[in-house]
C-alpha cells in the first residue's frame, strides 16, 4: 500500500496550494518538492480561488493567521470543497489564543476538511472546545505517549464530529478516520527541537492526499510514517557527523527527497487497530 | 568581462532593495550577501521610496503578492526609475492567476524594468498576454530545452516590447536585449527541486546590475551563468557526500559565497549569438 | 554566572513571543529552540495580548515593519509591561527610513524595554535622533571596532535615556546598563555575511532574559557571548569542511543547540568595566 501511495506522488507531482504561516513556509515548500509534490503559496483573497482551482489539494495552516488571510482560507476552502479537492487543516496553536481557537472552529464549520493534523493539545481544543495549549508546542500534560488510549479516543471523537481523518502527532502518532486507527511509532524526539516539523508534515500530507484522492486515510498514514522515518534516519545520520539541530533539519528534508519503497518497507512501524 | 562584472559587485557591495515573497526571502537575502551585495527587504508603502533611494537597485518579485505590496512595488519602481536605478522584475506565476498576470502587466506599464526574469511559461504569458502557467513551476510544454528557438524568439519579442533585458531560465537559459542574445548552458535539473532558485537568481541579477549599471546585459548574463555554475558545482559536491535537496540548497549558496574569476572562467558555458 | 544563566534557560524553556520580520523569522525560531527556549510568532492585533500573556518575554523586531504590525507591537509591549515581562527591542534599520526611526522612537516612548540591541548605526540613531544607517547593515563609519570608546559612551547614553540594557553588536560587542559595561570579544566577521545574525541574537537574548528575569544585564551578556562563541566555533568548523556562508549559518545554529557550560567557560571573552 505505502509503495503505491508514494509512487503516485512521484508520478503525478500534485500541485498543492498552501495558505500557511511565514515562519516555516520555506521548509514547507522545500519538503513538498522533496516528497514529489509542487507547492504554490498564495494568500491574497483576489487569487486564492483561481490558484486552488489549478491545484490538486489545499493546505490551510493558521500558524501566523491574520484577519485577511482567514478570509482567504475560507474562500479557498469553499472552492476546494466544490472541486472535491482534499483540504488539510493544521490548527497551529488552537487553544493558545481565542482568535486561533475560534478561527479553527470557523474553518471547520465552513469547510469540509479531509484531514486535520495537530498535536495533542490542539486536537483536544478542537474536540472539547477548550484546551491548555501553551504556545505552539504541545502542552506536556497532553503528550501522547502518556495518553495513547486517551489520544485515540480524542482523535476518533474529532474524526466523527468532523467526518475528517484526524492525526495527532507526538512521540507516537495516531491517525484515524473514526473507524480504523493507525498507530505510528516512527519519529524522534529531536524533531521537536526544530521549528516546523508539524507544518512540514501537514504539507507532505497535502501532497500525498493530492496524488491519492481516493485513499485519504492511507495517504495520510503513509505521509506520517514517511515523515517520522525521515526524522529517525536523519537522527542516525546526525549522530555520525556530530552536529546540531540545524543540520538535523537539513537532513530530514534530504531524506524526504530520497524516500523510496525500500526505505519505507524497511523502516515503517505502523500498527493498524 | 565576467571577471570585471564580479569584481565590481565585490568591490561596491551594492545595496539592493527587494520587495519579494515571504517563501524564499531568506534565501534571497543570503544569496545576495553571498554574491557580494547587501540586501534590504522593505515593503511598507510609507518607506519604500526612501529605501529605494538609498539603494543601488530594486528587485520586484510577485511570488506572494497582495493588494498592499502591489502598491508598494509601483511606488518603489517609479522612484527607482527617477533615480535611474536598475529595476529587476520576477513575474512569479504570471499566467497562473488573473491577479498575477494583470499585476505583471500593470508593473510593466508603470515601471521601466531593466531586466525581466521568468521561466518560459511566465515570459510567454507576458509576451502573448495569455499563458498556460501551472502554479509557479514551468509548464512542461514550455520547457525551454525543447523550444530553444521558440524561446529565443519569445525573449526577443518581450525585450523589444518592454525595452528590457529578458531572461528565460530553464534547462538552457536565454538572455537577450532584443539584439544580442546569450545562451547559457550551466545549471542542473535538480535546481528545480528546491524552492526559490529562480527568485535567488533574480536577486543575484539585482546585485550584479546594481554594481554594473552601465552594463546591464553583461551583468545579467554573468549572474545567470554564475548561478547556473553554482548549481552544477553544488551538484558535484552533493554526489560526493550523498545527501538530498536541502543540502543541495545549502551548497548552492555556499558556492555563490566562494565565486571568483577562476571558477567562472573554468566553468561558464555561455554562447553569444 | 554564565553557567547558571544558561541552566535556567534549559530548565525553564521560556516561551518567547516574537513580533518579527519575515526575512529571518525561521532562523530566529530555530535558534530560540536551539538555545533552550520555545518561540511563538504572532502579530495579529487581535491575539497579541493573549499570546504575550502566556509568554515569558517579548521580542519586537522592526525588520519588515508595516502599519498593522506596528500597532500589534505597541499593544503586545504594553501588555508585557503590565506583566513585568522582559521586552527586547531590535530597531532594525533605524536611521534608514523615517518610518523606521519614528517607529523606534514611538516604541521607546510607549513601551519600557528591558533590552535594546542594534548595530552602531542603529543605536546612534536612537541616541542622537538621527543617523547614517545604510540599509540594515552597519554604516562603516559607525563600526564599533574603530570607535569602542565612542560606542561605550553612546550605549551608556541610550541606556540612561531609556533605562534599558543597551547592546551594540559589531566586531566587538558592548553591553551596558548605564553603570556597568561589558565588552565581549567573541564572534567572527563572517557573521555579517549571513542575514539575521543580529535578529537571531536578539531572539536568544529574549530567551535568556525570559528565563532570568531578575538578571537582565547578566542574561544579556551571556546571550551575546554565547552567540559570538557559536560564530567563532562555527567558523573553525567551516574551515575544516571548506564550504561557504550557508553552511556557516547552519553551523552557528548547530553550536547553539549544543551550548553548555564547558564550551562557554572555555571560550567566552568577556571583560567587565
Amino acid at each position: 500500500m505505502y509503495e503505491k501511495i508514494i509512487q503516485n506522488v512521484q508520478k503525478k507531482t500534485p500541485l498543492v496550494h498552501c495558505i500557511t504561516n511565514y515562519v516555516t513556509v520555506n521548509d514547507c515548500a522545500n519538503i513538498a518538492l522533496a516528497c514529489g509534490g509542487s507547492p504554490i503559496m498564495a494568500d491574497e483573497i483576489k487569487e486564492v480561488e483561481e490558484i486552488t482551482s489549478l491545484s490538486d489539494g489545499l493546505v490551510i495552516n493558521i500558524g501566523t493567521l491574520n484577519e485577511k488571510t482567514i478570509q482567504s482560507m475560507i474562500k479557498a476552502g469553499k472552492r476546494a470543497n466544490e472541486l472535491f479537492h482534499p483540504v488539510i487543516l493544521d490548527p497551529v496553536g488552537a487553544g493558545a489564543s481565542k482568535l486561533r481557537t475560534e478561527t479553527a472552529f470557523y474553518l471547520l464549520k465552513e469547510i469540509k476538511c479531509s484531514v486535520i493534523r495537530g498535536n495533542a493539545s490542539e486536537i483536544k481544543t478542537l474536540c472539547e472546545g477548550k484546551g491548555t495549549t501553551k504556545g505552539v508546542d504541545v502542552d506536556e500534560r497532553d503528550a501522547v505517549e502518556n495518553y495513547l488510549t486517551h489520544s485515540i479516543s480524542l482523535a476518533k471523537k474529532l474524526s466523527r464530529q468532523t467526518d475528517s481523518v484526524v492525526v495527532i502527532t507526538g512521540a507516537i502518532d495516531v491517525v484515524t478516520n473514526g473507524e480504523i486507527t493507525y498507530i505510528i511509532r516512527n519519529g524522534h524526539p529531536l524533531m521537536a527541537k526544530i521549528t516546523g516539523t508539524g507544518c512540514m508534515l501537514t504539507t507532505v500530507i497535502g501532497c500525498y492526499c493530492g496524488a491519492n484522492k481516493q485513499n485519504i486515510l492511507e495517504a495520510t498514514v503513509t505521509a506520517v510514517g514517511a515523515m517520522g522515518l525521515c526524522g529517525e534516519l536523519a537522527y542516525k545520520e546526525l549522530q555520525k557527523v556530530g552536529r546540531g539541530t540545524s543540520t538535523y533539519r537539513t537532513f530530514i528534508i534530504d531524506f524526504m527527497s530520497n524516500i523510496n519503497k525500500v526505505v519505507l518497507e524497511e523502516g515503517l512501524e505502523i500498527e493498524r487497530r
